[in-house]
């Protein structure tokens, strides 16, 4: 048997290719909608690939078995848990076999036996596999967003992010029950999860990535609890903000995401395609780094920097409804495209490089920059009430102590909340340590606050000065 | 604690980066010569890289402990186990700990508890890993050459790469008895080996990452003799041939390799250096695909394609005492140092593009080319001793069957047995599937011998055609 690990470190995304070497078939587990490493992977060892897999509808990514499907017609393992409102409903179209709990089915000599382990979704199950080329027990369990290492999936995106009431403690009491089954597994076996840390499918996912079953029950606290209602009551406190796209990647995971066929080469557009862009208040995204923009863009851009944070803003602040644009350096473009289609944001009205900064300064237009400020240097304007202070971080990071007085609009919800800053004093931006709020910074100036500035290192930085800190 | 996994597919070496988030300290286990990817990572992970160890003095390719040493300025923790011919000559000029049995060391939160684990190698360590900071026992195990996945680290490299007399038997014994206490360890620690499926430092290896100690207490082949006779007779046979480079990394590991400082850049040679090259004799390698190298090469030069297998037979036929000339393509060159500095080749005279072909032919001067045959074309010719067969598999492939009256000449050892191969028929050169044999007609043809054929599909398709082959 061979496997191989995939990790996508912007969506902390992990899939898996398994195969068997007797026979060369090979199935994707939780492809991502990049296929292309699979089948490089598939290729390079001399495999061919028979089937892909996904262990829930994700919420966080568009899945690649749709893809998988059409361009490398393979047959589709996918759930039938779950009541009416969790059927794949692209799969009819695909050879396809629909799993229940019990269920088994072979890739090769590779044995795959269907476990139902509802709690972070309904139809959620996991798989564990055998080699039966060489062994007759189980390897390891293909975990999904049941068992992370260190955590388990979060039952509460669904009630979050899709508004379905109730849904939270349902998925919690499901999650209990499919918990005390995974403490019967052996503890010999290796666990392979969805997702690794800085996953917003849980909260404590940690940066190993993978486990065992035995040290999962000995050291993952959500599974130290035997009382349900405490268990409940613990899972479902501290859950960060999931993300506004997620409802969207729940729907195109269910409907059945559109086919790329490879990823969009968006137009490179001349500079003189700019003014009339900006003009009609098109979304303008520059993607360079926080400091680059902080001292010099075109008025009317935002900052999303390419980082590791990128697909995770670009789901929270850009449109699935409405091309937007970028500003980007030529060869970082693939790599771009590849993040935001890897959510679904297909929508890319074309980019420009980074020449344009130059152009417009030579056309005789000035560059936009906001102001950056330490604590030491703003505190005292802080202090006089001659500053409106917007923090944007998360809710739970805000319930650990703020600035006094600050107005808290996490960073996601700004821009369908900026009527509510009030543009009579300077805004100061705010979060943790200064990345957030200069995103934050750029989407209020863009809106029209005439006087932003940023919080050189955050309420971190704020706090370590020994200045007021209101818990 | 943070945990990252790093492969180098053409060794089949895996090395490790260990992290704690909390204290920012990291270490890396078992590092291979190119230690940029480690550098890359602590940076990108926020870390630091405090410290590097290593299970043991590897054979089969050169460690990047010294390199970490000298440049990232870590401590360096060293096997202290094993005698007076395994101590590690260069530690002293490096902050290091030398461990031994039962030692710890702490890395952060992370604890390291030194198991010695002889029978690859006398001096063999072996460290379980505990994240104090969410567990007080261990995660995993760091296996080095001691446990792979499916298999154990050979015990007769010494005996059969350094030619000490008895050594095999002896490993075999410490290696029976490392078992026996590796199987009191708990079944559910992860297990991190330093080799994956390929590696000659053990026979069957398997295509898995990791596994955990009770997975390979089960299914391990290996694990599963508790005769000690058996064992050892079990573990002793069929081991492939051992690279002949591997001696020489032993002595540079236990030295200490020089330290690179980054890739050489081998010099981009004009065409015109190329005359005075071949004429003195000079070893010219041609990196390009076996078809290409095969329809049209310079005279004199040797094949050995930049795939998988490039850095085995780059160890196997180059020199480390005389420089060696490349043909490439530029943009593979960095990729080809690499591979070449990480068995310590480095001494890269310089090298040629690929437009030197074009050069030559428009020089007046035809390309070379060898003749290829499938079974059926050239099996009258085998059959009326009408050519001289060449075999140039391992001796195990060589016991299992043959063709009638084949010569066999294993392909690392083909260049000082060239002697051996009568001039006045054709050649007929063959391995399993024509990989091997394609670099072997390369090196005949070079050798000066007249007509070269190699055999297309190998013994493999010479068998399926039904021709006859001597078991």
């Amino acid at each position: 048997m061979l496997l191989r690990y995939f990790y996508d470190s912007k969506l902390a995304h992990a899939s898996y290719l398994v195969g068997c070497q007797v026979t060369g078939e090979a199935i994707v587990i939780d492809p991502g909608r990049d296929i292309e490493p699979y089948l490089a992977a598939v290729k390079a060892e001399g495999l061919w690939l028979a089937a892909a897999t996904e262990t829930h509808i994700h919420a966080d990514f568009v899945s690649g078995a749709r893809e998988l499907a059409e361009r490398a017609k393979v047959r589709l393992y996918l759930s039938d848990e779950g009541d009416a409102n969790w059927k794949y409903e692209y799969v009819h179209n695909y050879p396809h076999t629909l799993l229940k709990d019990g269920d088994t089915f072979n890739v090769g000599n590779i044995r795959f036996e269907v476990c139902h382990t509802p709690g972070h979704t309904p139809e959620h199950l996991s798989f564990l596999i055998t080699d039966t080329a060489g062994a007759n027990q189980p390897m390891g369990i293909f975990s999904g967003d049941f068992v992370f290492v260190g955590d388990v999936g979060r039952p509460d995106l669904l009630e979050k992010a899709v508004g379905a009431a109730g849904a939270a403690e349902v998925g919690a009491r499901q999650m209990f029950r499919s918990l005390q089954r995974f403490k019967t597994l052996p503890d010999y076996l290796q666990l392979w999860p969805a997702h690794g840390a800085g996953s917003a499918c849980g909260k404590a996912l940690g940066a190993v990535p993978s486990s065992t079953v035995g040290y999962e029950k000995m050291f993952n606290v959500a599974l130290s609890h035997t009382d349900e209602a405490t268990f409940i009551r613990a899972l479902l406190e501290g859950q960060p903000e999931p993300p506004k796209y997620f409802a969207q990647m729940k729907r195109l995971n269910k409907i059945g995401p559109p086919v790329l066929a490879g990823l969009p080469q968006p137009e490179h557009l001349p500079f003189n395609r700019l003014d009339a862009l900006l003009a009609e208040a098109a979304l303008v995204v520059d993607t360079r780094p926080v400091a680059a923009f902080a001292t010099g863009h075109l008025p009317g851009t935002i900052n999303i920097p390419h980082d590791n944070s990128f697909t995770n803003w670009a789901g929270w602040l850009l449109s699935y409804d409405q091309p937007f644009y970028l500003i980007a350096d030529s060869p970082a473009m693939s790599q771009i495209v590849r993040d935001l289609t890897s959510i679904g944001l297909d929508n890319i009205g074309g980019y420009f490089d980074l020449s344009v900064l130059d152009a417009w300064r030579k056309a005789g237009d000035p560059l936009q920059h906001y102001e950056v400020a330490t604590p030491d240097q703003i505190a005292g304007q802080v202090a006089a009430g001659q500053v409106t202070v917007v923090d944007v971080r998360q809710n739970d990071e805000w319930q650990t102590g703020h600035i006094p007085n600050a107005k808290h609009i996490m960073l996601g919800y700004l821009p369908e909340r900026l009527a509510e800053i009030p543009t009579d004093k300077p805004v100061v931006v705010q979060c943790r340590s200064g990345a957030r709020s200069a995103i934050a910074a750029s989407i209020l100036q863009a809106g029209g606050v005439p006087r932003v500035i940023n919080l050189l290192g955050g309420i971190k930085a704020w706090d370590a000065a020994g200045l007021p800190v209101e818990r």
